[in-house]
């Protein structure tokens, strides 16, 4: 058993991202748990009313912001500022785990800091992996540092593998609800407003990632994410529609036998997982029941009227920098969307676009890879002005 | 790794009803995997056909009958008779695991004296647990002798509890199909056919216990079961319908998780996962696809349509040699049934009078259950008589 790992005193945790809504629901997890938790480290971008009141509650030995004009309004002696704020924040000595929950590229350099420093990673961030895995994974194994999934489907996946050697697994069945237009004829998809594809059926989350769940861009993003944190080829890798959400991904084995995770979807749940594991520690939640479900259904998903699952394979196949390229792509063609300067059938086609024309160079790196970003997010800005032009 | 034990042998296996479904099927399992395990006994009731051309064909180093007209049908040299051919089958030296598949309760003192000689239990016998856990239980505690469940659902829960303390466990959720009875109406089920009954939607079994499926006197025994098996008291132990028996039983954790295990109904996953535990062996069988399934559903088990549940319930909290007297009189009721002579709902309405005038006499003892089992198949035809007196 892991906890407490120093003699009785509870685990020091910095939460990267606090603000926002793994952030949040990491600390209620912290809260309901002090005996075995506490923070160390708190950062958000800017100096927000929700952080600074979080500041004056947890009193956290480093607040971390992203730049001198909101650390002029956290009142606390340690404040630190922009990317040496983040890294400050995870390589702290009395921290034990970092929980990785800013959204964006900014999470993979104090990632790899608090990797060095031999820091437990609590991974929420998506681009951390999907971009810099074949840096990330490397880098944990040379310094025997964990990284555990916080995502639902990737925490799944953990717990459903157990204790079972690699060797033992035939392929893992990452589920995705369907989104919104999961029944949407293709020509109605072409109509869908924002508001239409912000209402997600099952999870509430962000703008950014509740589109990218409509699109199942998302689940394209965690299928990469999967290939890097258990170390399996792409075809090893499905992906099921489950509009209930309830099977949270499973793993099947050489003899057939498959092992699924199961809960009601409350993201504190692979939070409380990652930060207590092996430990699984009480929580008050409510409980699934499955007769109170009634049912639950699976379909294949249709890649046809769902480009982005297939595109996201594709970039993940082609490994270097194409993941980077598709998810900042993305990135802007989302965006665009919200802003409602693109139709929801042209996010796909924007990546697709800068996907095709994007060519790699030499080594991955962390430079090549913010090259990359760059470069596709210029171009997807350039794809949106063509297709905008054209309609 | 337990998986070969003697550097490099194959495991001895012995099959105590190598002729019955179970038996057959460990044969397959055994026969796929040459490298892992080795027929050492076989045994069955009869000298069969079946089980004549087993042992031409296994040369097993014992072979063991009920009684001496089998014996001599039996050309092997080394044949044995009764308890003590099932004895010499379970304790032989080159036996490593005893796969327990004879019915009744016979299979009770064979399995007490391998556990006795340490060996690893494989157990498809209800009775052993069912009638005699309070028994068995402590005696494989004190030889420190492993007993591994056999049934598809007490393998799913073994396989989802994984390496889980038993202290982190909240409650299990055993499913049953539901029988073939699920949707009919009260006033039908007085009147359904054997050959109803014997139509079970998912598994297709012997006679006995495919009527205990359809009036759920199988789900009750398999309750009394998971409360030896894994020492949970019966308010932890849940029974949920699931009508395509494709999740064959979960554990829910204190945080709140379940890991479920699923499969296609096939017992040869559960017997090699018995046999090679905790290596999961490769197997060919046809892989479940959640997709092609399309729906699995859920529903709590109806307690008046089907008593047996509740009766099996009681019985297990009483304790003693309740549970045997249940497991007998429901053995008399269902051969009642299947001979035409009571109708459907006869059966929990005979287990239910019988248990109802049951008195234990003192401490629990293996004397104590075979006198119990006598007196309540006396009781149980008593209760027959009196209900065809009556109709």
């Amino acid at each position: 058993m892991k906890i407490p790992r120093k003699s009785g005193q509870p685990l020091g945790i910095a939460v990267l991202g606090s603000t926002g809504s793994v952030g949040r629901q990491t600390l209620d997890v912290i809260d309901a748990h002090p005996e075995h938790f506490r923070v160390i480290s708190l950062a958000a971008k800017s100096g927000s009313e929700a952080f600074l009141r979080q500041v004056a509650r947890y009193k956290p030995v480093i607040a971390s912001v992203a730049d001198l004009d909101a650390a002029r309004l956290v009142k606390t002696e340690s404040v630190h500022v922009g990317f040496e704020g983040l890294i400050a924040a995870s390589i702290h000595s009395e921290v034990d785990i970092v929980v990785v929950a800013t959204s964006g590229h900014d999470a993979i350099k104090p990632t790899m800091a608090a990797i060095e420093h031999g820091k437990i990673i609590a991974l929420a961030n998506k681009e951390t992996l999907v971009c810099a895995g074949e840096l990330i994974m490397p880098l944990a194994a040379r310094n025997g540092a964990e990284i555990r999934p916080v995502d639902s489907e990737h925490s799944a996946i953990w717990q459903a593998m157990g204790t079972t050697p690699k060797r033992q697994v035939s392929r893992i069945v990452v589920t995705a609800s369907g989104g919104p237009f999961r029944e949407t004829p293709m020509e109605n998809l072409q109509r869908v407003s924002v508001s239409d594809a912000l209402a997600h059926p099952t999870w509430s989350m962000g703008g950014k990632i509740t589109i990218d769940s409509a699109t199942l861009m998302n689940k394209g993003l965690e299928v990469i994410e999967a290939h890097w944190l258990f170390g399996l080829p792409y075809e090893m890798i499905e992906v099921v529609v489950h509009p209930e959400s309830i099977i949270h991904s499973l793993v099947e084995f050489i003899d057939g036998s498959q092992i699924a995770q199961l809960g009601l979807p409350d993201m504190r749940l692979p939070i409380q997982y990652a930060l207590g594991y092996p430990e699984r520690l009480p929580s008050s939640g409510r409980r699934l029941s499955l007769p109170q479900v009634g049912s639950l259904r699976f379909e294949p998903p249709d890649e046809v009227r769902f480009p982005s699952l297939r595109l996201a394979r594709e970039a993940g196949i082609a490994g270097s920098t194409y993941p980077t390229v598709l998810s900042a792509a993305d990135d802007v063609a989302v965006s665009a969307f919200l802003n409602h300067e693109v139709r929801f059938l042209d996010i796909p086609r924007v990546v697709q676009r800068v996907v095709e024309h994007h060519r790699p160079t030499g080594q991955l790196s962390l430079e090549a890879i913010l090259v990359a970003d760059e470069w596709a997010r210029g171009a997807a800005l350039d794809a949106i002005r063509e297709l905008r032009a054209r309609s």
